[in-house]
């Protein structure tokens, strides 16, 4: 089933129902991108200013969950959708409990940057450059699960499970060098300390954006390939490896 | 409304099948709390077929999520269920992904005690003694929310947030000592944060409960209390403070 036949309905008010339902979630997804990048510079710059306000917006993003979930019960209520309208909606709800969850770790990522204000080393540079090439996998993963869900696009779905091994490499790449560093600089731990939970963070962002593309994968092909290897779901679904 | 009324229904089979479906999450539930209970004996006792048992069981909660999603889709496709029981299956979704998610935090504890069983120091007896009062309280609040759940019970989901932020305070505590003890044994970093991750986890978890008294609450009282503070939940469900 493809977008075109998703939205085609007798009643052209539902269909404009379920097309707004999409871009409201398009539109909470840009705001979680906005705060995982404001959350990047906070850390990785160390700009309070945007750290704060990453703080400060979470309630956007919040607000957002909880009127989107509003918005789903009522259209159910309703239009009594049928199976592939209501696997659309039901793809909704849970697409948004990962967006806001991001909101949360992008959270999380600002409060790490102002205890980093407090470390002027130079030690603390170091630290943050290991960090960097995570931050602009897990971002571009964010903004393909997004992609992927505007265009209800399987190719582009089946790219984020490959793309979370590799952050969730350079994430163990980050946690080992902290480690280390830490050994080395036993004096400085709680800089290291809190750019682990930073990268602990960041790959939490991965882990949502690939359960978003998964969504994907089960709207358009029917099929639940969480719990399921990579290679497997390609396999599954017909794709050559 | 309460759970008599919830499933007050002309079609009996109907009913069943919400019975059904309610018994399947504490049943999901149960087998959360027994790899919780097996993670934490796995962290705190290091016992290691503990912590492979639960990493080996994880598929069984991730099965149990995907057949009950599946239950709910087909419930909501053959029933086109009213505005009440059509919450009380949103629910039931949200549920089951934070039940599921406390399960992967399960397999976290259980891979932390199998890194730690590498340390055979005294010192680890001592980390792990003090990270045992974070594992009761949140087996605590798993239990609570659980029969909050089973008995749609607004004034047991009451208690989560107020038990969130005691673990939370016993998270923080955690989290200070072993800085302090990294600070003082810094040879020794690597079970110290071992515990750290572990104790991350169990935080986690407690959060995923607290999720789930929200839903109680707002399958209850139809009022969305995610993102609110506990005091101001209370008062505005009228509850005495």
């Amino acid at each position: 089933m493809d977008k075109s036949t998703l939205y085609q309905h007798i009643s052209s008010s539902f269909n404009s129902e379920l097309e707004g339902l999409r871009n409201d979630v398009l539109a909470m997804g840009g705001l979680v991108e906005e705060q995982l990048a404001r959350a990047c510079v906070a850390l990785l710059k160390g700009d309070l200013d945007a750290a704060t306000l990453t703080i400060k917006n979470d309630y956007k993003v919040n607000s957002a969950e909880v009127a989107i979930d509003e918005e789903c019960a009522r259209i159910i209520a309703m239009r009594q959708p049928a199976a592939s309208d209501l696997r659309f909606i039901t793809m909704v709800i849970k697409t948004i409990t990962d967006l806001e969850r991001m909101g949360d770790e992008a959270v999380k990522i600002s409060q790490m940057a102002l205890s980093l204000s407090e470390d002027y080393s130079d030690q603390k540079t170091l630290l943050l450059a290991r960090v960097t090439p995570l931050s602009e996998a897990v971002t571009e993963m964010l903004g393909q699960s997004l992609n992927a869900f505007a265009r209800m696009d399987v190719d582009a779905a089946l790219q984020l499970p490959l793309a979370e091994q590799k952050a969730n490499a350079e994430h163990d790449g980050v946690m080992q060098y902290m480690l280390e560093h830490m050994q080395g600089n036993p004096n400085k731990l709680k800089s290291a300390l809190d750019v682990m939970w930073a990268a602990r963070a960041l790959e939490r962002i991965a882990d949502h954006a690939k359960n978003i593309s998964e969504y994907v994968i089960y709207m358009v092909k029917g099929k639940d390939v969480r719990h399921t290897r990579p290679e497997q779901v390609r396999a599954e679904l017909g794709y050559v490896r």
